[in-house]
């Protein structure tokens, strides 16, 4: 049977990588083979693009030249790591996907979103994620908390403050649209208490998960 | 006026790079401004985009990553180098362009041609080439000579015969849609032929160049 795709979407500093380990753990307690992974990278070729897309002057590249990296590198993490791994009836838990391209490059950058779905169409297919987790917080707060962690991988935090009301707006629209896929989480609570809305809807989204 | 843009197409080892420097030459001896570039690369991000690209094992990247990476790659190229030159005046000689997209991941690598033209509308738009030149010749004789040149950027001269041969019929036939913007050139020649040949083209061409 084909393994479950669980993806992680939202803005800076808003816990995603703090979210991804707990719930791959609670996973993992269960006895589920689990694949732990992110994007942009999650192979080598992929992470070779991210360097390239995460560092470096905020103007670096073009929202074009960004779309068609991300997808480039989201081709190669599928077939090197996603698609097999599903295939063998492991989960996938993926800190962002391609609802970040629609939010970062689409309603952020004004790629158009039919463009965005027809390289989605080629790329992801119907390899969708069976569940998208949106971590969201006040602009304000996440920015806060993602200039915090320090780091070189900080080329879209340097955006502005528009941009990332922009892509917030993005995410909550796009959950809209479909309902039973995307589920809003308030990452403005404890650690705690994020990841205990994330297990309750994991719970409601997979029979497999029940009275667990 | 908006300068003119020249591309240089054909298989590995067709002697293009020795050709565009002879043609920017004469070009520039006429008191024209010449921008001499390259694809993949021309600008300093994708240029980094083309050592991704062009080292490493020919499995390395499907059709469709490389795709995407070179139409990412032309995209700031197009914004950073092609365009601002036009738009002064200056002319433009660029070793592989778009056509190469079509003939190596299109014809050769299997990737759909509408795909790529959907892609192309995007990031080419109407910035196509006013003149294409195809250097044409023997698959065999070209990958000999390739092989001949050196260097580590030998990641498609690695992808087996077949794989040339489908590419050469896919420059021909690209040159066969368009016959005004493209001309076959036998590149089986001495290099003093091939440039005499580009030439005329050149000056039937544009008008700029009779009685030169």
């Amino acid at each position: 049977m084909r393994g479950k795709f669980i993806t992680f979407e939202g803005g800076e500093g808003a816990g995603k990588s703090t979210q991804v380990k707990l719930l791959v753990k609670r996973l993992r307690d269960l006895g589920l083979e689990v694949v732990q992974t992110r994007e942009p990278g999650g192979s080598p070729g992929a992470e070779a693009l991210r360097d390239l897309l995460v560092k470096g002057d905020a103007s670096r590249w073009s929202p074009v030249s960004e779309t068609l990296m991300m997808y480039a590198s989201r081709a190669d993490h599928l077939e090197k790591v996603i698609r097999p791994a599903l295939e063998r009836g492991a989960w996938v838990v993926c800190d962002r996907f391609a609802d970040s391209t629609r939010a970062y490059q689409g309603a952020g950058g004004g790629i158009s979103p039919d463009f965005i779905e027809q390289v989605d169409q080629v790329v992801v297919g119907d390899t969708q994620p069976d569940l998208t987790l949106i971590l969201d917080m006040p602009v304000e707060v996440g920015l806060m908390r993602a200039k915090g962690r320090g780091g070189d991988e900080d080329r879209f935090e340097a955006k502005g403050i528009g941009f990332h009301e922009r892509l917030r707006q993005g995410f909550v629209k796009r959950a809209a649209i479909a309902p039973d896929r995307y589920k809003i989480i308030d990452a403005n609570q404890s650690i705690e208490s994020i990841s205990s809305d994330i297990w309750s809807q994991a719970m409601t989204q997979f029979s497999e998960l029940k009275g667990a």
